[in-house]
């Protein structure tokens, strides 16, 4: 039993513009790492025209989820991701865990959601 | 011919605090039993800052489908999961089944699906 | 090259009662045969409550793509899905296919698409 | 580190031929190359009742994403995908690479998301 995959990548990530409904649109990677160990992640984020920024070390706890806003520098140790602009990211981690990525889009009046368990190798 | 994996992982699980549209924002853990024999699977719910919270054991049939609604005890063997706050979850079976996670969040007046299947291993 | 799996399966289909947007509530099992042979797919459909229906088969051409409309009987061999039930189903095929199953939900007054590829084996 | 697979399929493409709130109903090819070498990639339209178009070929740096518009001929040189037609595609690629489908359909007055990863191997 492995509970998931040591490298993860989500190719489309996009934090939009503008936001409605009281509600900041944002993206979130939510980590699980359903083993005994605490799991070391870093992120590295990918663009269209420029070079990769990271990596952004993170630590998730041995039996915890954590769902990392991407849209909140806080969370990222300072990263300030640029919205309206299309990007990608990677999560490695040094045990394995589980990546699935979401967007909440309140641009343009709207409200709606996707999802999807991440690239895992 | 599995029919599945033993293992599946779920990252992204939120139970929406507001509803709308007459319909209770909620997500549905579905899960398919093509194989000809009983499954036992058991659910365990990880937070971001506390332990896990499980196992909840529940059976499904021989060639059957179940769609678990996660916003109800009844359905998780009496166990409550808090709304507003982000969780994950695993699902482990004795015999080989599919995992599919969805959410309807109807709240903030709106009405949005999302899908994915599960990790699975 | 395989071009896909021979089975594969959907645990979370579902086609909802109502609709609104003059556009019928739906679910698509989408097919793509990349390869140059003739595929021939046979769905089973699965309830929480009683037996399987099927297998209804169908053929889809070599480098053809076919998007089933879960809701017609006349894309499934005559066989009529019930509305507002949970149900999931599989489709094996004799050669190597991808499925990607996906729902438009217009009940409430809603619009709402869902997407996953299907779980493959 | 393989970084991604070679081939990766896409089953449910569909261009809604309608559009609201500013914004074209549109789907995106996102890709990820996150590896050290450039990847000359070759997208494959297939469709339900004529024979598949292409390949066109695009190119992705090394170390970046790129989320193709797959309603601008100018990204797929120059092919015009037809609206509210059934399509699916493959991409092929000499390194590998990952490939997440994404629509916004905005038809109907609605504006709605969706994901998933494509199917590789």
């Amino acid at each position: 039993m492995e509970n998931g995959k040591r490298q993860w990548f989500v190719p489309d990530a996009f934090l939009p513009a503008d936001s409605s409904h009281g509600l900041v649109s944002h993206e979130a990677a939510c980590l699980l790492n359903a083993g005994d160990r605490e799991a070391r992640v870093r992120f590295t984020f990918f663009f269209e025209d420029r070079d990769p920024v990271g990596p952004v070390e993170l630590v998730l706890g041995a039996r915890r989820t954590r769902h990392v806003r991407l849209d909140d520098p806080d969370s990222l140790g300072g990263v300030e991701l640029p919205r309206g602009v299309p990007y990608a990211y990677t999560v490695e981690s040094d045990v394995p865990v589980v990546l699935q990525h979401s967007r909440l889009d309140t641009s343009a009046g709207a409200y709606t959601l996707f999802t999807t368990i991440a690239y895992g190798e």
